[in-house]
C-alpha cells in the first residue's frame, strides 16, 4: 500500500476501467485529487447523477437517463427506418456518422449457440411486432461484418419476411482512406463482388 | 451528441483525465453503465468520498485523507531520514520499491526561474527547520535526473550546509534490465564514472 487505505480503493476502482491499467489508475487518480475542487467532485457527482439514472429505452434498449430516449421521443426521427445494431457502442458510432436520420433497435448481442443467447435474449420477437406496430418501411441491418453478426442478420432477415418490410444491410467494401494493400483478402474480395458502375 | 446529455457530460468529463482520450472515455462510460450497480456506484462514492477529505499531509506534503499522512503517523518510519521527492508521484514510486523505511519531504516541483518557483514555494526553509527539530541524521535528494531536479538538488544541499545533516542522492547507472546499447550517452558518462570495484 502506497497512499491512504481510501485513495488505494479509489485507484483500484479506476484501475478497472477498460483502458486504463494500474499505473494510468493512479496518474488519473492523482490528476484527480491535484483538482479536486475543479474536477473531481463534479465528475463524481455526475457518476453518482449516472449511475442512479442511467437505463435502457424502453423502445429500442439505447441507454439514456429517461424512459424513453431522445432518439424515440424525437417525432423527426419516425423515418419509418429502424437500425439493427448489436449494442449501445454501436448506435453512439452510427450516429457520430450523422448519415442516418430514423430510430435504432439495440439487440444487445449476437446469436449465439456456445452462450445460449437465442432471438428472445436479443429481442428479435419484439423487433417483429415493431416493425407492424410502427408500420415501418426499412429495417437496415448495422451488424458486426463477423461470423456472429452475419449469422444474426441472416436470422433477422428471414424472421422479418412475413412483415414485408425492407431489409438492407450496410455495405461491405474498402474503408474511406483504406489502402489495398493492408486489406484482408475477404474485403477485397466483398468489394469485387459488390462493385459498382461508375 | 450522441448519448443523452447528461451521459454525453460525464464522457466529457472523463475524457479530461490523462490517458484517456474521447474514445476510450466513452468506452469506460459504456461499461460503467453496463455495472452501474456493482461498480459505478461505488466508484462514484469512492470518488467523492475522496474529493471533499484529500489534503496535504502537514508534515512532509504527502497527500492523504487525514492531517498527517500514514507515513509521519507511523513511529516505526522515525528513522532519522527524510526522502526528498519532487511530488507525490514520486513518493508512490519510493513506496513501491518497498526499500526505503523513513520519511519523507515533497518539494511539489523543483526552482524554475522561468515559472518564478523560488525556495519558499517548495518549503525548502521548511525542510531545513524540520531537519533541525527532529535531529534527522540523514537527507536523502530522490529528485528526477533532470537538469531542474539536479539544480534543485545542489540547492538543497547547500540550505542544509549549516545543519550538519548529511547530505545523499540517489545513485545513478544502468538500471535494472537495462541494456547498454539501449542507453542514452549521459548514462553511460555516469555509470562509467560511478563505477564500483567488484
Amino acid at each position: 500500500m502506497t497512499a491512504a487505505r481510501d485513495i488505494e480503493a479509489l485507484i483500484e476502482l479506476m484501475a478497472r476501467l477498460p483502458g486504463l491499467g494500474p499505473r494510468s489508475a493512479r496518474r488519473a487518480v492523482l490528476h484527480l485529487i491535484r483538482k479536486r475542487g475543479q474536477v473531481m467532485a463534479p465528475l463524481a457527482q455526475a457518476m453518482a447523477d449516472v449511475a442512479a439514472r442511467a437505463r435502457e429505452c424502453a423502445i429500442c434498449g439505447n441507454i439514456c437517463t429517461a424512459d424513453i430516449c431522445d432518439i424515440c421521443a424525437d417525432d423527426r426521427r419516425a423515418t419509418g427506418e429502424i437500425c439493427v445494431v448489436e449494442d449501445v457502442a454501436d448506435l453512439w458510432a452510427m450516429e457520430r456518422g450523422q448519415a442516418y436520420r430514423g430510430r435504432y433497435h439495440v439487440l444487445g448481442g449476437t446469436l449465439s449457440a456456445l452462450d445460449s443467447i437465442g432471438p428472445d435474449e436479443l429481442g428479435i420477437p419484439r423487433l417483429v411486432a415493431r416493425v407492424r406496430e410502427e408500420n415501418a418501411t426499412e429495417v437496415i441491418l448495422a451488424l458486426n461484418a463477423t461470423v456472429d453478426g452475419q449469422t444474426t442478420a441472416h436470422y433477422i432477415a428471414d424472421a422479418l419476411q412475413g412483415t414485408g418490410v425492407a431489409v438492407s444491410s450496410l455495405a461491405q467494401g474498402v474503408p474511406i482512406g483504406g489502402e489495398l494493400d493492408y486489406l484482408d483478402d475477404g474485403t477485397i474480395q466483398a468489394a469485387l463482388r459488390a462493385r459498382r458502375r461508375l
